[in-house]
């Protein structure tokens, strides 16, 4: 004998989520009964709403409800600066700090040949038609410091070298409160040639 | 600017389920966008489902669809022996063993009268009607090695005394592929005492 039908199903569709392993899906199922009524019909009116409801801004690929997101569509954000991220969730990551007050172009991937990622298959072409037509005057690259993000990055940059664009690329180097000796000697190396002077 | 609203409710019904932070409802919400459609209706449905449709068993308080469950209206078990388990989850841990083929009495907790759980707040009263109307001759408690365990087979025993029934206990020793080393001394006092003789 197994769980009844439903309780299997519910087991079934947790275990599709990334990091939910058979007993966690168990678990996560079995704790899905005790949630209150109102709580399950919400749950199962995002899960839908997330697959129907929420669109790319037709401007940045940001996720959203409308056709454009909340942010190209606020006029006090300063449209002159794009900061280019990865994904969508970056873009939270760097709204949480609460100091940019640009807007973003969200790439959906990065340039990695090995994986059969081109640039043509991430919204790159999008990005210099905006800072040809919008007068974009910075372009920061905020993406990850790997091999993909690097020629992404690099790849971007060239594209832009005869635009009247200034492009800058967010800082690498030692998180706060890190420990110094658990830091790379990668980073350790590029924190020490971005060093600044103490003004 | 947050995620929009659909979004942010998912995450929000994510973090309600146990063991789920912030960063992992993000991450399971943002993932549940890249599930396929039919899925996404089985998993809102299933949702909706378990909390409508599954039942407790009339008898044991298994889970069920039905009024009673797969096991108590399988004739081709054997309805003398009924195994006492704390939740319905342990019930599909001993059906995954393979080798029991009587029933089950689930009691939905265990007396803790630390929590306020006394022995009529769990289904004990309806496991004592069962074995007196159904003639059953044996019960074998498998609860948990825990205090409470412990307390709820000692009450669950001494209400049965003058009963014609066997009751037993399910063994306690060294677990399968364990390293010795690592067995704390109770229960390797435990294993030592119940050790048998080899035949």
């Amino acid at each position: 004998m197994n769980y009844p039908k439903t309780i299997q199903n519910l087991i079934e569709c947790y275990k599709k989520l990334p990091g939910i392993g058979g007993k966690t899906a168990e678990r996560l199922a079995l704790a899905s009964m005790q949630l209150d009524d109102e709580l399950i019909a919400l749950f199962s009116e995002s899960l839908v709403g997330v697959k129907t409801k929420i669109k790319r801004c037709n401007t940045c690929y940001n996720l959203t409800e409308e056709e454009k997101c909340m942010i190209c569509s606020d006029q006090a954000r300063n449209h002159d600066i794009v900061c280019v991220v990865e994904e969508p969730r970056n873009v939270i990551s760097f709204e949480k700090t609460g100091t940019y007050h640009g807007t973003y172009h969200v790439l959906d991937g990065l340039i990695s040949p090995l994986d059969g990622v081109n640039p043509e298959d991430i919204h790159i072409d999008s990005l210099l038609d905006r800072i040809k037509k919008e007068n974009i005057k910075e372009v920061i690259l905020a993406l990850k410091p790997s091999i993909e993000g690097e020629t992404t990055s690099l790849y971007i940059s060239k594209k832009l070298e005869k635009e009247n664009v200034i492009i800058t690329k967010i800082a690498h180097g030692i998180p706060l409160g890190a420990d110094m000796e658990y830091i790379d000697s990668l980073t350790l190396g590029m924190a020490l040639e971005d060093r600044k002077p103490i003004s």
